[in-house]
């Protein structure tokens, strides 16, 4: 089965073409501007295509998909009916998808009813999955891949928060976690490694330009540092992660500041950027401390420090812990961080191979040291694969 | 040298006069309805004297404290001369003090000025000093003990935020940390205890009305859960403690609350009353979760799985840990709530002693097994004598 992935943002939709019969991408690519132009650009093994196109919808981005991946120079299929099924990333399932789940009309309506949690993303992820059914037609099946469904397994504990219990109820504010996708992937492959799923004790460190910490135990999540929304937990490229909330009241009088302003300061100015002055890209910060910026360098300690403690601290929450898992753009590419991360945790069992540490596989890969109770790992990530396992799973088990 | 301690509020003037010779306490008693009526209620170890007589302002307070230390039923002086020093507690050093200071008209200035950090505390506090020294004349030297000032400690990675630098620069926006003058005086008994200082590594919990928690590594102060203000870190009585910061510009928006509204909310509506619905005393809250009380079995479960989860957190930071103190009216009273917290911590040395924990002793007293690596304390605090350790040492040494 041929399975197209597709995640869609306001203005994009990116897509990747996957074969399940050995999980190889066939083609990806991305259709930029939609709704104020149009640019897409599609990716084969051989060839990369890019060219200027009106996309005044998703629909008209998913017609071009479709032609792109069927006709011209980027071609890998016949037609379009080798393509069993879409697999859709969707932001935000609130508490009602705790699994992937075949898209019916019902599922586009709750994607829609839950755009107060997800306002960003879950509008135009169910724009895209209309557009895509007006193009493919009812014959091809769909699925919803939730980045918050993972994380649903979380006991009350670990997702409620400290507010007025009203607020729950009126407003479903709770801890949902994100990167869901990620996380399940990373934690489950390494669970099939070892061939072990009771009993085991896994820490996540998702580690992007968002990042976010999970918990695993026995394979289910059982806690995460993303909250309401992606801006909770360890600091980001633009990010401020958790603070003090009296910061922000305090700023909101100060500066005279408005919700949406506070918001756009602790969602777009903060973290790395906000902290260094510099940059919201950690490879940026890396260099510039080494060359002597002290706020960049404190960005850089900061952001190790907060995952230090989330791992101290999640191993407390689960009672120990097995293995940490390394992933995402940071997370695999950056050995000085990993390498500080770990420092000074040889009282619960890790330690690096310094060695193993510096290699640059981009493959599953053991970092520390032999024999220890606690095995650390980079694991490149993959939710398009994820995803289309999961629509796969799920396809099939619906015929 | 016979000392007052003074805990001055907006409305109230707490005092305790301490004998040093052998630290024990003479006398002690709390002026209420300052500026609003006024009584005192004044406690020797025979006799509680209690009655209405007018404070409209500190000084009338100061005053009436005098007259009840030295005439009538309660009396404990011959003379007012008796009083050597004067130990006043203030919230809020900001920056400035990293120690107790001798107060000044400088340093009083200074307090004022931190105002903006301290709103609810710094301005009577300064009032009190003034108040007193009109009392006690110049020739009674006074000292401030700050509840900050042990934490100014904290590495840089510790108490920045991940907010733009800016705030910092301009508002001093940074974790201050409470509770400073408890948790230097519980970690620093236990360290007299065992003898030893570097190399230490020390984790105490100050749960009460307001809770934090520290880790001290080598005596000092490495991290602390409060912040800006005393409303970060974990759940108590009335207040949130950290929560995704979204979930306020959400709510704000949502509820079109004001700053100074949502504010209130999460300092005096959130916390164990919040989440209960039910009170903000954490006995009510045991014995409601007893009977059953879903809501308060949540509050209870979130603020010992927080707890628990700072404990590994601060190992992490330090590298490891060799003792978990407990202090603070729950810390020192819940065995329950101890043992839940301690429970499953086993992979860090950490096991107690389930007899020793329930017995309350109302004195130092070790709660887990013998010969593990981690010892647990249950340690009285007493911020009073600890104002009164400080203001002894500083005025002998400025002699």
């Amino acid at each position: 089965m041929k399975i197209l992935v597709i995640n869609a943002g306001s203005s994009s939709l990116k897509y990747q073409l996957i074969d399940m019969t050995d999980e190889h991408v066939i083609a990806k690519g991305n259709c930029e501007r939609i709704g104020v132009g149009g640019l897409i650009t599609h990716k084969t093994n051989d060839i990369t295509v890019s060219y200027e196109v009106e996309f005044p919808t998703h629909k008209e981005a998913f017609l071009e998909v479709v032609k792109v991946l069927t006709s011209g120079e980027g071609k890998v299929l016949d037609d379009v009916s080798e393509i069993g099924a879409v697999g859709h990333r969707v932001l935000h399932g609130g508490e009602f998808y705790k699994v992937s789940t075949l898209i019916t009309e019902e599922v586009v309506k709750t994607i829609e009813d839950l755009s107060e949690l997800g306002p960003l993303h879950n509008p135009p992820q169910a724009a895209a999955i209309r557009a895509c059914r007006s193009v493919f037609g009812e014959d091809v099946p769909m699925v919803a891949v939730f980045d918050t469904s993972f994380h649903q397994t979380m006991p009350e504990k670990s997702y409620m928060f400290g507010i007025p219990y009203e607020y729950y109820e009126k407003y479903h504010i709770r801890r949902y976690g994100f990167h869901g996708t990620s996380h399940r992937y990373v934690s489950g492959h390494y669970l099939e490694m070892i061939g072990k799923k009771e009993g085991t004790k896994v820490v996540v460190c998702h580690l992007g330009n968002g990042s976010s910490i999970t918990a695993v135990k026995d394979g289910k999540c059982m806690d995460t540092t993303m909250g309401f929304t992606p801006l909770d937990g360890i600091i980001m490229g633009t990010r401020s992660g958790g603070i003090d909330p009296s910061v922000m009241t305090y700023l909101m009088n100060k500066e005279n500041l408005t919700p949406d302003e506070m918001s756009d300061i602790l969602n777009k100015k903060s973290g790395f950027l906000g902290i260094s002055g510099l940059s919201s890209d950690a490879r940026d910060l890396v260099n510039a401390s080494h060359e002597g910026h002290h706020r960049a360098r404190l960005a850089c300690e900061i952001v190790r420090y907060q995952i230090k403690k989330f791992i101290g601290a999640y191993a407390a929450a689960m009672g120990g812990i097995d293995a940490v898992l390394f992933t995402g753009g940071i997370g695999e590419n950056s050995g000085e961080l990993r390498a500080e991360v770990c420092e000074g945790l040889e009282f619960m069992g890790i330690e690096l191979d310094p060695a193993e540490n510096t290699k640059r596989t981009g493959t599953d890969h053991k970092i520390s040291k032999e024999g220890l109770p606690v095995e650390v790992w980079v694991i490149p990530t993959n939710e398009e694969l994820a995803i289309a396992q999961d629509t796969k799973a799920i396809v099939e088990a619906s015929r």
